[in-house]
């Protein structure tokens, strides 16, 4: 009678282990986010050299629509840079590149210095290939900023999360460098 | 016997129960969706006041981009404006804003009125902290369009969804008002 | 005796397919992506003809910034297109399009042509109604690159994925079209 029982439970323990096997292969990825852990984190250093009409060998960005002649607040509204920066692993401009920020920013505030972003960092390196695209609201006047991470190609292939934006040093118009410390939530 | 064939009933069940509390552990969130119940769900009113360079004070949003040169048909085909626009509970453009909304818009076909529009809405109030994006094309002349949320921060941490427009009210060139039924199928 | 232990193996059994039932039930639509097989995957062409202020009705791009006057390399930094494409099943462009698509790009590139692109294709055929929408580097020089999808709406609801572009035809300044092999992981 007890081996029957046993048998029963073995047999029952089975099904219940050939459904769990059967849920995972037709699942195949199952999304799962843990939001105290990144499945990816890492720091880099974006850096923006505005040009100026006489550096051309050094710039990195340039403004295409100049908002002098709007009048709408003394705060750059509507100024419009396109940009091509490096990004490096380490604060020094001058590090080899790990990647390109490439994108564009405008200044949409009255009130204040603030813009609104859209890039997508282009990794290129033996470590990393592949895309991560980054679209958010930048108020710039505040130590720190969330801004979300929509998607991505290569070895980012559909990742999503967050990067929190920290300017760690402006030099007049001429240069700017941010910390990127990049959080992605979504892994495949 | 019939004492040990219910423990070993107690220890399949304790198994289980742990089977499924590991898996919560290890999955942390599992992504769920339920397209028939939005995880978020609410109305807001956003209103754009532009610019005509008389009225700094009220403006909330200015064309950058003069389509007037371009020749290329009747409805403003590369027309672009920018904006920081205030977001009410209801109706009135004198409530109090519990969201900007801050991004672009443009003019893009030469046969009707139609923008593309890609705008982050920033939330700073008491009851909601953090932004939420939205990226979509904007048939404005359909008495109601969905466009695409695809990411945001905060409160909206990587929250995805839906947000109908209806355009409430237009008053000539200088004031529109639109209703955004704002529908969120991912949360976390 | 048997019976009674029968009759716990059944109140179990029951238990358990509850649980997975509420499970199902409560999770409604459970995230699941198949990096090997993606749940829609469909080839599209693009058709892109830019306005050369003679050819309003043909055209279906403007550039509406003009990079001429900025002087940062000779690869068209900064020079920005408004575009309204038509995108067709097969290459011929006088086939009766299945979408359009909305958006824009800029180049952005010192020392090669590179652009970055945002657009979303507009369907309204019998076969397909909705939206999806498209960001990322395009670094047009490359035989093939990738793009992210990041959303969607009506028939291609929060879907997510990537489109593959290979340039097919460019002539000289007045057309280019570009093939899209689209895959779709997210699909609702």
């Amino acid at each position: 009678m007890a081996n029957q029982v046993s048998k029963h439970i073995k047999t029952l323990l089975s099904f219940f282990l050939f459904v769990l096997l059967l849920s995972d292969t037709v699942l195949s990825v199952r999304k799962s986010i843990n939001l105290k852990k990144p499945c990816k984190h890492f720091l880099l250093h974006l850096h923006n050299v505005a040009y100026d009409s006489d550096n051309t060998a050094n710039a990195t960005s340039a403004t295409v629509i100049n908002p002098m002649v709007l009048g709408l607040g003394n705060f750059n509204f509507g100024k419009f840079v396109i940009f091509d920066n490096p990004v490096t692993m380490d604060e020094n401009y001058l590090s080899k590149p790990v990647a390109r920020a490439q994108g564009f920013f405008f200044y949409n505030k009255k009130t204040t210095y603030n813009t609104w972003m859209a890039f997508t960092l282009v990794f290129n390196s033996t470590q990393h290939k592949g895309t991560m695209t980054i679209i958010d609201a930048n108020p710039m006047m505040e130590p720190t900023r969330d801004l979300s991470i929509v998607g991505g190609t290569g070895d980012f292939l559909m990742t999503r999360g967050i990067v929190t934006f920290t300017t760690d040093l402006i030099q007049s118009n001429k240069y700017f460098r941010l910390k990127m410390d990049i959080k992605l939530y979504e892994c495949y």
